[in-house]
Order: structure tokens, then sequence, then C-alpha cells
């Protein structure tokens, strides 16, 4: 069992920062959340933004900083104490600053504080060279904004110990976030990069005059958003194979998949369909009926509320 | 106005012919429609798939035999005849099937009868090469299954007249999906070639051992599946660059986007940036906070209402 963590300093304030802020807030109701971030407009950047962030019913940002649950740290230095047990960093995407910025933190806190990155591109092994203990730092990605969307992806350096790992996954998916281990430091870490990929043919594909920009949206949410929100790619593909699943979808539309590969980056090199669709079948067993009907309910029950949610949107700006 | 699609044979009654079927049969209540297929449990493998594929509060299948508004053609010739408005082919992913089959039903509908093919695949100047009038093809292809997944990707020929394409749209328009015209005929249309890019990237890492099957899947679910079924890729990065739109998204993370192409296909040529940016912010405007706003209220709800529905089907596992 971990040590809790209760006393948290946030390094940068922006609006993943507060974000988080608001995310380690609403899930304790004794956790103490120290913000540090150098912009002179700390304070009333707080008070307009962090509201939106909390849940309506929330105790306000006066009674979070009149009781001290919330407090704003004049330097790095009243931030990070021997007392903190978290420090969570989101300052400006530079390895110079972030580099800079580890050991000074390592050097205030106690051996037992867990160290965290935000950073959406600068892995930790980057990051930690001037530690004397580069192992002790992780990065916790978030998918924006950190408040609402569920995902967190922990990406140790090959220096960082599994406990530490194995922390961070426990205090997000005890406060309802879905963390998900990156095994290898990776550009983008891996959502990210599926995203940067499927973005770079949607870019390309505008460019060449197949698709307009709206066109693109529009069937992203109609088609593959919609369905990787409840079932990813390869569940679905899985599902979509009938009784062969996985290996029977690879055998149908095998030959199109090959041939926008072989228009793109070409195959992949190695025994990769033994590979993914051994872990497939590992993860996910057969496919039965029940499988369609679950995902059928799903989508239908979503497609109605974002219709009633966007329905609902209208109408209020209608009346205003 | 285009003539009413009230006659309506299907050529092909696999899942996504019944799916179609169920589409039709349900979004009119005048409409026929007949079905050929060769298979000889027709009958039987219909009255078990169908059902499925209709509101639970529709008329019956039976009901539907009876009052011979749902029919099953012994051939070819008994499907397609004069009074046909529209004739849908969803038969094998065959070249040379679709090339032979379609000069003998253009032989036995009138000149007016609507002539799609649900091909994920061949695009229609390929398919058409025997007509007499190659440009009457239209590919509408569906995200499976059709009688629940909004897409319809309208792909014309280079030969195709426009007020054919208009006339699909209007249909799938009006009984609720959501027709997108793909401009060019390209390998894959637009969501599955977008969806085999990202998926060759999943399979990738999975290769490299950066991620496991199920990791992938749960990355995306709780990440750019849940954004992108409310709001597809070019909205979702403009609301992400802040008050800068897509152009400040691309300025902000343009170097992590750009690492991540050099890993894989590259740049794109040619001056795409202008034209994305461009079509974007006529697309959807300045970027305000309402923007967010709205985003993040449709993102939470559709989030509590998976969770809902999946805690709902664990229940019932349980008890049955």
């Amino acid at each position: 069992m971990s040590q809790p963590l209760e006393n948290i300093a946030l390094i940068g304030a922006g609006t993943i920062g507060l974000s988080f802020a608001a995310l380690h807030l609403r899930s304790s109701s004794t956790c103490k959340v120290v913000l540090y971030d150098p912009r002179p407009d700390l304070d009333s950047h707080v008070l307009s933004l962090l509201p939106n962030y909390l849940p309506p019913t929330h105790e306000s940002v006066t009674s979070l900083l009149a009781s001290e649950r919330l407090l704003f740290a004049p330097s790095l230095e009243e931030a990070c104490t021997p007392s903190t047990h978290l420090v969570q960093e989101q300052g400006p995407e530079s390895a110079e600053f972030k580099t800079d910025l580890w050991p000074k933190i390592e050097a205030l806190v106690s051996p037992t504080c867990q160290l965290w990155t935000s950073t959406s591109g600068i892995p930790a092994s980057v990051q930690s060279v001037g530690m004397s203990s580069p192992g002790r730092l992780l990065v916790v990605h978030p998918f924006n904004p950190p408040h609402i969307m569920p995902l967190i992806e922990v990406v140790p350096s090959p220096a960082t110990p599994e406990a530490l790992v194995e922390s961070a996954c426990e205090y997000f998916s005890r406060i309802g976030h879905r963390p998900v281990v990156i095994r290898k430091e990776t550009t983008g870490f891996v959502a990210n990069r599926l995203a940067f990929v499927l973005f770079r043919e949607a870019c390309s594909l505008v460019q060449q005059g197949v698709v307009r920009v709206e066109d693109v949206d529009k069937i992203v949410e109609a088609s593959i958003g919609l369905r990787w929100g409840i079932k990813g790619p390869f569940a679905s593909y899985h599902y979509g194979g009938g009784e062969g699943g996985l290996a029977g979808f690879l055998q149908n539309v095998g030959k199109t998949v090959k041939d926008v590969w072989s228009e793109g980056e070409g195959p992949i090199e190695g025994a990769w369909v033994e590979k993914v669709v051994g872990q497939t079948e590992e993860a996910y067993g057969a496919v039965t009926p029940q499988n369609y009907v679950e995902r059928d309910i799903i989508t239908r029950r979503v497609l109605e509320v974002i219709r009633e949610e966007r329905e609902a949107i209208a109408r209020e700006e209608t009346e205003t």
C-alpha cells in the first residue's frame, strides 16, 4: 500500500494545471493543492477558470482558499516541501525548462515524494538527466481537459521502479480515471501518436481535394469516433470479423487494408498478425452474438444523448 | 424533387443487406423491399436476423412478409423490374461479380431507377465498365451496421451526374442518416482509409512492444474515440488551439506532430496548412469559450451513459 497523495504541489497553473487541480480537489475532501506559477495574474486567472472545472455542487474556490485546501505558493521553495506527497508539473513544453527544474524540486522534497510530469512529448528519461535519482520521475500524460477526459498515459523511463508506476495507476483508478502504462518511451506516446497519424491522412485528403475539412469531421463523428468511444479498434475489428474474429476481419478486408497501407507507409515488418491476433483473442475471447447486442445498445443510446444534448444547446442559444 | 424510393430491390442479403433492409423498412411505412440472394437458407436466415435489426415496436417480419412489404425474389429478373425505384447491391466484394451484374440489372429496370452499390472498396468507375450508362452507378458505403451507424459515404464516379448524388444524399438525410460526398474515388474511401492508417500504427506499436492490444483499445476509448464521436479531428484541434484555433494548435504541438510524421510517412507536400486552416476557419469560425462548455457538457453526458449502460449489461449478465 502506497502513501496517500494528500499534499499536492502543482507546478504550472495553465489550463492543464487548473484542470488537474479540479480533478484532485473533487476526488478527495481532505487533499491540499498548492499552486505555483510565476504568472502575475495568478489569483484572477484561478478565480475565473477553476470554478468552471469543479462540479457545480462543489465547495467554492473562495471557500477552498479560505480553508487553505487551495494555496498559492509565491516560490518553488514554498510549493515543494518535505511534507509534499506529490509534485505534478505542467510548465512550458521545453526540455531545458524541465531538465533544469527537477533537480531543484528533488532537493526540496522528501525521498518518498512522487514526481509526475504532465508533458505531452518530453520523455522522463530526457527531463530527469540532472536528477540524483532519475528513476523517480514519471510521465502522467492526460488527454485535454483532464478533469473530464478519463485517459492518463503513464510512461515510465527505463529507470523507473515498478512500484512508482503502480502507485500512479492506483491513484488515477481510484479517482475514476483510466491509467494505461506505456512500456516504451515513444514520440507522442500512444494516444497522440495514433491521433497524429490519422490527422496526417485527413490533412492529406483535404489537400488532395478528396473531402473538405467539415466532411472529414462529419465522417469521423458518424463512424470511427462513435464506434471507438465505445469499443477500441482491436475489439471493433474483432467483432467486425464475425465468427472469425480479428483473423477473419484481416482476411475479409485485408486487401483494402493492404492497399491503403501500400499507398502510405507500407507493410508492417515481422510476424505482427500472429501477435495482434493472439493478444486480441487473449483479451476478448471468441466473438458471440451478445457482443453485438451490447455494442449496439450502447451505440444507440450514445447517439440519442448526443442528439438530445445538441438540441438542448441549440434551444438555449435560440432563447438567449 | 426526385422520385420517391418506394420500390427497393436489395441484391445480397448478408448482414449488410439485412441491416439496410431494416433501415429502409423502418424509415417508411409504405416502401416495399424485395430481397434477392441465391443462398439456399434465405428464409430462415432472414427470419432469424432481421427481427434483431428492426426496432422492438416495429411490425413483425412475418407480418411484413404477409403484406408483401417484404418479398423474396427467386431470380434477379423478379427482383429488378421496370417498376423498381432503387436497386442496392451488397453482394460479394469481387470486381468480376459486380462488373458482370450491373449490365444485367440495367437491362431490367427503367431508365430512372437508381443504382447503388454498398461496396467497401470497388469504385463505381470499375464496377460500371460494362454498363451502357456507367454514370448511373453510385457508391453508398455504410459503416457497419448501417441500421445503427449514421455514416453513408456517397462516392460518385467521374461520370455520375450531380442530380443522382443529390438524390441519394436527400434520401439518407431524410431518414436521419448522415451522407457525406467523397469527391474523388480513393482506396478505402475516407472513413476506412483514416481507420486503417490509425490501425496500422496501432498494430505497429503492439508489434514493437510499446503497448498491448487491450491497452490500445482502452487508450482510444478514453481519449480520441470519445472526443471524435462528439467533435471530429479538425473541430477538436481547432478548439484545442485556444484563441489561435487550428493555426495555434499547429504551432503549439507542431513539433510533436512533425516528429511523429517524420518517423512514419513524412511531411505532406504543398501548401496544406493554408488549406486546412482556411477550411477549418470557414467551417467553424473563431473559437469561443462557449465551444468548450458545449463540448464538455456532451462529453460528460456520453461518459455517464456509457458507464450506465455497461453497468446495466453487467448486472443483467450476473442475474442470468
